[in-house]
């Protein structure tokens, strides 16, 4: 049975949309730019706050909820800022049937309606630090979109945070970045470069910012997360200061940190196949399904009643037992295979006089006739092991795939088919990162921590650099 | 040591805005009618969140999402849903720096986005039934705002179902509001009265509405959820037919249902005292803290590390340890209080030689020494006792202030100190409602479930009918 997947050595960006609207991830709305995500793609996102939002709360952050709107002065109130956002705003005019008096933006981001409100919640440096996450929705006009990866409106967390030092906020903007590679690799099965963006490519508004960069299939690069170091900027523009210890008023330093709904579209490049979606079990909202097999009705109370006892006691939320009545099981077990159910458990009346079931996993295909007794324990070690295959499989693209490259004109060739490249790029110099962009359509990534210690010449000017970028085309 | 809070029998209106705000529970925003949701706020609608999400999952719903934006065209396609909702919405004229071909409203409910959507998902019965919900920010412009009771933008759930049939349909929404029903009793504490709305307090574009409705400690109603039969109408107006078993071409039946931040004034009005705000146990984002005092150096080490000691295991979102240098203990007693946790357990020298704690309940204020021997099993039935304390103190306030009468003169006299009045009125005959919100700001509340069979002249207009209804003054 076909499941009308474009395959994805033939269009990779046609498979990834393929998969995307057949396994019933996500569509396009009938709001221009805007997507619905569907029940299916919405699990999954749920089980990656759920993950997220305690790791955030086991550093010690708390979540809160500033409202939607922005009005447009306050974004004006930091420069880098309203340059870099007021050109994406949707900008609501009119409520209740009357002309608003100033115009308001629904949040591309919640910097400045934050600092405005953090004014008053923060006068000495007991209140400080201040740890606060939104779980919010937030609009940026896009021209371009493509489903989960660049949406007008999107689902994101913001975190935003206020520090007494520049110390304390730079550990604040290192450990978020640190969380975010701990959640990518541990529950997205997810390798990524941890690393700097380059001047040109910070947040509108930050010192610096920090970002996971995750490697697709196809060997584009797609930015999974960013962490930044606001400094001063925001206190400074919305006048927010502290009596320190030492009696003296000061501006408070700041970080803010995010993750989106794009996540799921990484999470789809990074492990899905021909067949469709795959999810790694941590992220699955149903991790295991059951397919009865039946001819008649009698052999359907049997087998239903068979898996109905074998599940006793297990988290209903865990797993599903399919017994819709108007499909056959093959019709189930595509469906299941296309929306990436980690774990499919095949039951017949054979297996049922045998004490025994089919247990299939989705990430290799293969098929095991297992006893029902002690069941679960295999099945969880089964979930384990896709975790792990898929992290593996996924480190090992990222490695094989990614290149060490001195030469303009040889990164020029390979850059187009994919990969990261550690090259040597005078970041400092907008110019040369224009000329990339427009001779390549690469960009460079970030500048990894942990790099090895280097010197040498800018592949373009030649001017000598002390340590290697990661270059890549990117989503 | 004052908190000032304005006592209840004071100013009742103040003494709520003195506990949301003095609580850091909400606060108004810089942005008119919106508020931002603190951190204590926040954490309440969280509990109330996954509580929620896994009664509706247990009930077979799966969450999804759907944008934001409404094109205005939408919004008119369902006449009396239109007439409802337009003259409160907010609307997006500009995107992008570009005037918009089709103003767009921001969602003040999202039937008309979500039943476009549906248009292309529901082909066969085998489609149905379809029981997705949305958690979700919505807009609805409001001329005077009341923290968490009525803002322009508020947080909710919107669950949207499609039915073949009309009884499948009238099923659900009776089942929603026995979940809404279930919830407010069993977590939040707070008895209800479950019923019908009248025709002119329905819902916008619905057949009838059920709704559960709360008595405030001043005998004010507060509508707390509604869950809504729509028939046929919004499937007529976006034409979503399916094939049925008998191979005809039928609309669908609709329900919707839902609850807001606003669940969490009717929690505050029902249970919070004049030292601020109580939290019954089941929404308490931390249920317990530890307030360990010292005197010194020495002091300190001990006792925390006493408290570390006894709590090791303990789940790390169950409790807190105010280790906090720079307050004093009593400042620590009043802010708990205050921002309502169920039980605080104080901790010094002579209880560490003595091998026990203090544990103090909020509801009673009662103090108890308690050995550190089996603790958790002492604080577990603590909050036990304080949950079912809570709902029994407001049970015991909604049967004595529900009263029988017959007499408009009496009522109109009486219904503005308060409660539920069981009347007599013609509800089908719109001018009733007129006159009874004209002479008494009151308001028929619902019709009933399981009223007694009882038959009486209207008390406005004489006529017979039949079953009492409830009405009261409300938020």
């Amino acid at each position: 049975m076909s499941k009308g997947i474009t395959k994805r050595e033939e269009d990779y960006s046609q498979w990834y949309l393929d998969v995307v609207l057949k396994a019933e991830m996500a569509e396009y709305s009938p709001v221009r730019g805007c997507m619905v995500i569907r029940p299916t793609g919405y699990g999954i996102w749920e089980k990656m706050q759920q993950r997220l939002d305690r790791m955030f709360k086991e550093t010690g952050h708390v979540n809160a909820y500033f409202p939607l709107f922005i009005p447009e002065s306050f974004l004006k109130k930091e420069a880098e800022h309203v340059e870099g956002f007021a050109p994406e705003c949707a900008m609501v005019t009119h409520g209740g049937g009357k002309r608003l008096e100033e115009p308001m933006a629904i949040r591309p981001t919640s910097e400045t309606i934050i600092w405005a409100t953090y004014k008053n919640w923060i006068k000495s440096y007991r209140d400080l630090p201040l740890l606060i996450n939104q779980w919010a929705n937030v609009c940026r006009w896009e021209m371009r979109t493509r489903l989960f990866l660049r949406t007008c409106e999107f689902l994101w967390q913001e975190g935003h945070t206020a520090h007494a030092t520049h110390e304390e906020a730079e550990e604040e903007a290192l450990r978020m970045v640190d969380v975010y590679r701990q959640f990518a690799e541990e529950y997205m099965a997810m390798p990524v470069v941890v690393g700097r963006k380059t001047e040109s490519e910070k947040f509108a508004g930050a010192e610096h910012t920090y970002c996971i960069e995750a490697m697709m299939q196809d060997g584009k690069a797609l930015q999974a997360g960013t962490s930044h170091h606001l400094g001063q900027k925001f206190a400074r523009a919305f006048d927010v200061k502290f009596q320190d210890r030492d009696k003296e008023l000061k501006y408070v330093y700041a970080t803010s940190w995010g993750v989106s709904t794009r996540l799921i579209g990484g999470m789809i490049m990074t492990h899905s196949d021909d067949k469709g979606l795959v999810i790694p079990p941590k992220l699955a909202p149903t991790p295991v399904v059951f397919v009865p097999i039946w001819h008649s009705d009698e052999e359907m109370n049997m087998v239903l009643g068979k898996a109905r006892e074998i599940t006793t006691g297990w988290d209903p939320l865990f797993f599903k037992i399919d017994d819709r009545d108007q499909y056959k099981p093959g019709y189930k077990f595509n469906e299941w295979e296309l929306k990436g159910v980690p774990v499919r458990i095949e039951i017949g009346p054979k297996d049922v006089n045998n004490s025994t079931v089919v247990v299939a996993r989705r990430d290799t295909g293969d098929k095991a006739t297992v006893p029902m007794d002690g069941l679960l324990t295999h099945v969880e070690a089964a979930l384990e092991s896709i975790q792990k295959n898929l992290y593996s499989a996924a480190q090992k693209r990222l490695q094989e795939r990614t290149f060490t490259v001195d030469n303009y004109d040889e990164y020029t060739e390979r850059v187009e088919g994919g990969g990261f490249f550690r090259v040597f790029l005078d970041h400092a110099n907008p110019a040369v990162e224009e000329k990339l962009q427009e001779d390549t359509r690469s960009t460079i990534r970030c500048i990894p921590f942990n790099a090895p210690d280097e010197e040498g010449p800018c592949m373009i000017t030649g001017k000598p650099c002390s340590g290697r970028v990661i270059a890549a085309q990117s989503y």
